[in-house]
């Protein structure tokens, strides 16, 4: 049996099991893992140091390294953040709806575990940490697939977590890593139909596309955002230069930073370039339509191609066009958006009226930075991710997305007429 | 540009317009829809009456023969449906949660339409009209893909509805049928992932089997249904006969009859003879282990292979299986079942717990027949179909399934820090 076979046949008969352990538990094993991380912290940083010194003489870029980069601050965090899940609601055994049918059956709908969730994402160990809490939490078994560049520190931290884990009673087989980096084992692991619940991809656009294509399992696409800030002609000019900035430079590398600014025509010339300069102050490089380039505002300004406007630069980039107005900017962000957030800055309540109504979004901001969509900053209290598809879950994802119900029916003998 | 994506294309456009009509419009237009079946009645009575001709001389079994065929009656009632969507409660708009966070951006998470569904399906008209109302009703543009045997009705079908939709003010494009019964056609559509938001399959195993191998866009997995029932040993022996007949013969085609019947050793003696020849003289044939052949209860009875445990028979056939207890029977439903409904019958407590928990499926009943897990039976209204998938909606789908959510965020300038 290959490595992924012998890995998913365990999960499964571990969430069978996870499925009837209580709150109490898998809150009592969360505390555990908080535990394990900081007392085993120095097995860890030895194994994280060999993936950083490894990833150095590949000539790595410097951001990448230093998210792949574990400190004892960094343990410490992931260590806090598994005891927080501990006292959040248990959302298993929530009942979501319930009444009694015509012929007395009681029907109860309740939220229950998924099973076997797993991961494939890039090279982040808070991620493993994260995702090994959240699926505890919610009585589900995981399979990890972190990047290769992390293999070693994803290994230790699993192997940690996986211990505490039952240690305190969850079944063996409740968190595991895949420690194959070769692609066939990701393929093997999105091909595992009926094995796996979900699939949640975490990372850059090609990774996501590549799981979309190739998986038979069911997927949640997450985190792509080509998003937008809209200035509409009733804007109030100040807040829509801080909200523009903002989205852009706050953290551009995340997946709700803004990409793309679109304005109107009848207060371009007037409000543009003021936000041009603050951009270009803050380090970043425009690419716009002629319209913009033509106010001379900037110095850092290249003319934006097609390919610019469905650009998610992840970086101090940002594309510009003037638009006609409401109905342009709407085409224009549904055509190019990848539906995660967009933003309008109008006074106008028709406007912004239209602008929920009709932008095809997981979040929809009137006046506003798109930089707000996030589980922690929604109040889910904890996130797995942002979803950018439309089925089970839209947006951030909480500990509710990682659920599935089921109809409980207590009869009394009831027969079909 | 191919059939399927020029359809795709018009879809997608009349999606992001049927987003923003009212609840008022649709249900206009679903009256429209339900007049326009029965005052063009004899147009789709004479297409169907094509494909029953050449379904005939292709030696199609009656059963099927039965399913395909439209009669004023089956119109009459199809119209009916319709009908009753136009006065259910219109989830789209529904406030599914909603708080203020705490820099005050007023956060709300409202239904919204999926957006595109489309549907493949097998030689039965009348989901092709149920499936298009459903749609309507929730603001979703429909693409419908029915057995070749039946796609001169479906055509004739599609024309009636979708002229009806469209006078009343849907926008072109909300209900569309593929022409072609090339399987390519089927693949394309499969593939069509940002165009298709879900993608529902309806029909026999292989079906859904071949949607779920080959789609790339987000599938919704419905209906096969290797159901039990399992007669504890403390059950009421009248009761678990009369619910073991009805899950079996009450409807034997259907995917919420019973396949298989296990029996505790302890009374299968006892119990277990009445219960074979009353299956038998409703004409079951049975398939079953050793201990029960050994009864020499029936005479229709064949020894049971491997295969039996795992078939969903959907015919006058039934499996039969003395287990050891409790133990023995979950683990065999957990095994061989497809996660659809699962029935104990006990008088014991405990065993009722054990079995509502540890089984993993859509609906779990004690003390009832299988037959029960239906939209209507449930009180949803309308059904699109029985979900055993575990994301997105599991179990009898009504209106809801076919929405999702967006958070919609209202601001005064908020940026982040």
């Amino acid at each position: 049996m290959s490595e992924v076979m012998t890995l998913a046949t365990r999960a499964r008969e571990a969430a069978q099991r996870l499925g009837t352990t209580s709150t109490e538990q898998r809150n009592r094993a969360l505390l555990a893992m908080a535990h394990a991380l900081t007392h085993n912290q120095d097995e860890i940083i030895a194994a994280n140091a060999s993936d950083v010194a490894a990833a150095r003489g590949k000539n790595v870029a410097e951001s990448l390294l230093d998210r792949l980069e574990l400190t004892p601050a960094r343990i410490k965090s992931m260590s806090e953040a598994l005891k927080s899940l501990s006292m959040l609601p248990d959302p298993i055994g929530e009942v979501v709806e319930g009444h009694t049918i015509p012929n007395g059956i009681k029907l109860t709908q309740i939220r229950v575990p998924l099973g076997v969730v797993a991961m494939i994402y890039e090279a982040r160990p808070n991620v493993t940490a994260d995702a090994a809490g959240l699926c505890i939490k919610t009585g589900n078994a995981v399979i990890l697939r972190g990047g290769s560049l992390a293999v070693g520190s994803n290994l230790a931290l699993t192997r940690v977590l996986a211990n505490a884990a039952t240690a305190s009673g969850m079944p063996e087989g409740s968190i595991q890593s895949i420690e194959s980096t070769e692609r066939e084992a990701a393929e093997e692991l999105m091909g595992l139909h009926g094995y796996i619940d979900v699939l949640i991809p975490r990372g850059g656009a090609g990774l996501i596309k590549s799981v979309v294509e190739n998986a038979k399992v069911p997927v949640i696409e997450t985190g792509v955002g080509n998003c937008h800030i809209y200035i509409h002609k009733d804007a109030d000019p100040d807040m829509a230069r801080r909200i523009a900035v903002n989205a852009k430079v706050q953290r551009p590398g995340v997946c709700n930073a803004a990409e793309s600014l679109l304005i109107d025509e009848d207060i371009y010339q007037a409000v543009l370039p003021a936000i041009l300069k603050e951009l270009e102050n803050a380090g970043v490089m425009i690419y716009a339509d002629d319209a913009t380039r033509s106010l001379g505002a900037v110095m850092r300004i290249e003319p934006a191609t097609e390919q610019d406007w469905g650009t998610e630069y992840l970086d101090l980039k940002m594309s510009v066009k003037v638009v006609s107005g409401l109905d342009e900017a709407i085409r224009h962000i549904n055509q190019y958006g990848t539906k995660h957030s967009e933003a309008i800055v109008t006074g106008n309540y028709g406007a912004a009226q239209r602008f929920l109504a009709e932008i095809d979004a997981a979040a929809v901001y009137v006046n506003a930075s798109t930089r707000f969509t996030d589980g922690g900053e929604f109040g889910l209290g904890a996130e797995i991710g942002i979803s950018t598809q439309k089925l089970h879950a839209r947006g951030p994802m909480g500990l509710a997305a990682l659920t599935s119900t089921k109809f409980i029916c207590m009869g009394s003998g009831q027969i079909r007429e």
